[in-house]
């Protein structure tokens, strides 16, 4: 999916941080005039809904600065030139230390209209246990195990992240169509 | 409510745009290394649920850069200093040409994790025309009345930029005890 909000051809870039990079260009606006237009771009991330049986992996995290665990998905970000497939593979190993033969597009979102950034996210099915995980100095992560309907109340956490698949499991949780269609989608037919 | 993510206080601002500054710090990892950590200010924003009478008012306005079309609530950008009611009135306004005397919060989330940044969401009842809009060069706006239920109903336009909201609307259109908390939180019991 192309982001929906893309940096015009003509912007130029004027900074670029570790992560994000800050890009201006001159927009002529309704009225004739122009004025200084800003957007920016970051790493894509990947992230996956890993399954184990029923079960579907979590995450709780906390980071160095915040030091307020978090629960999620597996995932990260997608290193330079990297396929969104292949990070979404390296960090469930990683983060993990599972690995899955039977992968999937889930779906893929710019959650913000001002950055050019999208989240992609993968459908890992039974997953098996590959190594033990290997985690950087920066993250401190326990891997949980959770059932389908445990997985659609992500939807109530406040510190849940990733609001469009909240809204995916709100729909699952109150409407039995949905929540059939997106059980099939996670687990297979 | 206070940032979930605040920029630390020792944090340096490394770069300074039209919208966002970029905020840089070492930061201790869990493995007693260091590393550059990043994180985005930008302006608060305020938006506005207004009604009048049983509607509520949307508005459909295009970007001169993006010119794709997008529904909406009334708001924008807090200026410098500016009250986050005082922005809300101040584009409900300019916006729609609408004022009201019954203005109530209705939530503040901060959408993005790596951006200090909120959103303010106001209830505006019983609005009453007060004067023509009065757009900027950028903008191009039209306003549109809905009833409660069409409202609901945002929850399901992927343009719809607050998600967050869009959860509210869319446990209020499942759960027939939060419509009703919704609606009376809207048009006050």
């Amino acid at each position: 999916m192309s982001n929906r909000h893309p940096i015009p051809h003509d912007a130029q870039m004027v900074f670029k941080g570790v992560i994000f990079e800050v890009w201006q260009w001159q927009q002529e606006l309704y009225d004739g005039t122009t004025a200084t237009f800003e957007r920016l771009r970051r790493p894509d991330t990947a992230e996956v809904i890993a399954t184990i049986g029923g079960q579907i992996i979590l995450i709780e995290q906390e980071q160095p600065d915040t030091k307020k665990p978090f629960i999620g998905l597996p995932g990260g970000r997608c290193d330079r030139n990297e396929a969104p497939l292949v990070a979404a593979q390296r960090e469930l190993k990683e983060e993990t230390g599972y690995v899955s033969d039977n992968w999937e597009l889930f779906h893929e979102v710019s959650p913000v209209g001002k950055i050019e950034w999208t989240v992609h996210t993968f459908i890992a099915r039974d997953c098996r246990v590959d190594a033990e995980p290997s985690l950087d100095g920066g993250e401190k992560i326990k891997m949980r195990l959770v059932s389908f309907d445990a997985f659609l109340d992500l939807a109530d956490l406040p510190e849940f992240q990733s609001r469009d698949l909240s809204l995916e499991l709100l729909r699952a949780k109150y409407d039995p169509a949905a929540k059939e269609r997106l059980h099939t989608a996670i687990f297979g037919a």
